[in-house]
C-alpha cells in the first residue's frame, strides 16, 4: 500500500495532511518508483462505454484477459443480475471464456467469505458502474477487498466503469452535485476509495456531466491527489511503471494542482463560490500519455495512429 | 483598436497567427498600457443573472450608470420588446433615469441610421441575451458600432449578458456544442467578436453547460486569447487598467494557454477527441482578480469581505 508518486511538492493553501500512513515511510526522492509498486493494471472507465459499435476499451480489457479468469463485481449496484448478464454476454462474446459473478451484496470480514474462492484463480475484476459508496461500504477492509489488491499486485488487471472505476482511486468525490454552481461546501464530499490507484481522485462521465469544478475543488484541498476526470466511452489505463494513457473516442482531464498559489477551500464559508489560483490542465485524448511520477504528459504519434487504425480496423469488419 | 495585452508570449502548436492587424505595432514590452487603451469599463454577465433577489452585479452596474444614460441593445433577440420591458423595469428600479431601447433589428452602415442619436449622450450600453452572431452581424463594421466603441473609449461602461457577453469579446465561439465529447472540429466555431475585450474570448453559462472544453480548444488555436469561462449570476468586470474582477455568485473559469506544450488541434481530424497540454487555468470567486497584462491573479480579502457583506446587507433589506 505504498505510495507511488514521488514528485516534487509545494506547500499550497488548504487542507495539506496526508492522508495515507504508509506513505511517507515510503516517499523517495527522485523518479524512482516504490518497490511495492503493483506489478498489474487498471482499467480506469468514465462510464458508458461502448458496448454495441467498435467496444474500443472493453476489447482491448478483453483481449487482455485473454485466457485468464475474469470476475465481474456488481456490487455497486441494486441491479447486479442484469448488469452481470449484459458483461457476462459482452466479455464472452469477445473471447473470455473464464468468467464468475462476484455479487453477493453484504460484508463480510471474515477469511471464510465463500466470495474468496472465486478470486483465488482470477486474473482480472472487473468493477461495473451504480453508487461507489456501495463498492467502498461493501468491500472497504474485508478479506476479500485484500485478495483484489493482491491480484493487482502481482499483475492482474483491475477495471471499472462509472462508480465502479471512482472506487479504484485513492480518495472519491461522492454525491456532489456535477453542473451549475459549485460551493465550496459542496467539493468537501470525499470519501476514502479502494486505493489501487495511488495519489489519485478519479471522476467519470466528466465533460457530460460538467464535472471540472468538483475535481478542482478535490484537488484544492489536497494537492498531492492527481486529478483524473474521464469522459464517457473513454479510459485511463494504468500500466505497472507509473505511466498511464487515454483509450477511447473522449478526453481525460489531469489536473495537477503542485503549482497552485491559491485556495479559499479551507478559508471561505461553505456557501461561497470556490477560487483556486494556477492550476495545471492537461487534456489528454486516445495515445496520449501521462506519468505520474513527473507529472508529465507525452505525446506519441504511433499510439494514435495506432488506435486510429485500431478504429478503422473494427468499423470495417462490422460494416 | 490597439491590443492591450504585452504579456509574454510562446510558440505553440496550433494556429498561431495575429488576427488585429493593429496589434503589432501597439504592442510594448514589460506592463505599460497602450496609451489607446479604453477608459471605460466592460460588466460581462455569463447569463441568468439574478434579477429578483439580491441582484448583486445589476444593482453595482446600476450605481455605476448613477445618473447617466443607459441604452439597452435587444438586437441579440428576436424578442426584444419583452427583453426591454424587463430590464426597463429593472433598471429604472435600481435608480438609472434615463434608459432608451436600442431594438431596431437590421443593419444600417450609413451615418445617417437614426438611432445613432439615441447613443450621443449615452453612458452606458447593455446588449441582452439571445444569438451573439445576430449581434456582429446587425452592428459589426457599422457606424452605430463605432460609436458605442467611442463610448467605451471615453470613460462609459459596456455591459452584456449571455450572447451579449461573448460578443464584447475579440473572438466568439457560436453553435459549438456545449457538453458531451468535443470533437477537434467543434472547436474551430469562432467567429470574430465586437472586440471591445481585447485578446479574450468570453464564454457564458460557463460551469452550467459545461464549456470547458470548448473555450481550451479555443484557446489552444491561438495562445494569444485569453479564455474567460463566466458561470450564471456571474460577472467579470474589465476596468481601464486591464485589471478585472469577478462579481456574482458563481465562478470565472480563465485559460492561460501561453505555457501550452502540445495540442493537436491542427493536425487531427476533426472527428478526433482534443488533445491540449500543459494549459494553466485559475477560478476566480467573487472579489478575485485577474490582472490581464500579467496574466496573474489575485485575491483580496477585503474584496471578498465587501461582497460578502454587501450580499448580507441586501439580504436583510428584502427579509
Amino acid at each position: 500500500m505504498a505510495g507511488n508518486h514521488n514528485g516534487r511538492r509545494k506547500a499550497a493553501a488548504g487542507n495539506g495532511q496526508s492522508r495515507s500512513p504508509g506513505q511517507k515511510a515510503a516517499k523517495k526522492n527522485g523518479r524512482g518508483k516504490s518497490e511495492k509498486a503493483p506489478a498489474g493494471s487498471l482499467f480506469v472507465i468514465g462510464g458508458a462505454e461502448d458496448r454495441q459499435d467498435t467496444k474500443i476499451i472493453l476489447s482491448r480489457l478483453a483481449e487482455r484477459i485473454g485466457s485468464g479468469k475474469l470476475v465481474v463485481s456488481t456490487l455497486a449496484s441494486e441491479y447486479g443480475d442484469e448488469l452481470w448478464e449484459i458483461y457476462r454476454k459482452l466479455f464472452t462474446s469477445m473471447g473470455v471464456k473464464h468468467i464468475k459473478h462476484l455479487g453477493i451484496n453484504h460484508r463480510d470480514e471474515s477469511s471464510k467469505d465463500p466470495r474468496l474462492g472465486m478470486l483465488a484463480d482470477a486474473t482480472a475484476v472487473f468493477f461495473t458502474g451504480g453508487d461507489q459508496l456501495k463498492i467502498t461500504t461493501r468491500l472497504g477492509g474485508t478479506t476479500l477487498s485484500e485478495r483484489i489488491e493482491e491480484i493487482y499486485n502481482r499483475g492482474g488487471i483491475i477495471g471499472g466503469t462509472s462508480a465502479g472505476a471512482t472506487a479504484l482511486g485513492e480518495m472519491m468525490l461522492v454525491g456532489s452535485p456535477g453542473g451549475g454552481i459549485s460551493k465550496v461546501g459542496d467539493v468537501l464530499h470525499m470519501t476514502p476509495g479502494l486505493g489501487l490507484a495511488k495519489n489519485m481522485i478519479i471522476d467519470q462521465h466528466f465533460s457530460e456531466r460538467g464535472r471540472i469544478r468538483r475535481l478542482l475543488g478535490a484537488v484544492a484541498q489536497n494537492p498531492r491527489m492527481l486529478g483524473v476526470g474521464i469522459d464517457e466511452d473513454t479510459a485511463v489505463v494504468v500500466e505497472s511503471d507509473g505511466k498511464f494513457y487515454a483509450l477511447g473516442s473522449g478526453a481525460v482531464y489531469v489536473v495537477d494542482g503542485h503549482d497552485l498559489s491559491y485556495t479559499n477551500i479551507s478559508e471561505a464559508s461553505f456557501s461561497r463560490a470556490l477560487s483556486v489560483f494556477g492550476v495545471k490542465l492537461h487534456v489528454l485524448s486516445s495515445g496520449d500519455r501521462f506519468d505520474v511520477h513527473s507529472r508529465q504528459p507525452a505525446h506519441i504519434a504511433t499510439g494514435v495512429e495506432d488506435s486510429e487504425a485500431e478504429l478503422r480496423l473494427i468499423r470495417e469488419e462490422i460494416a
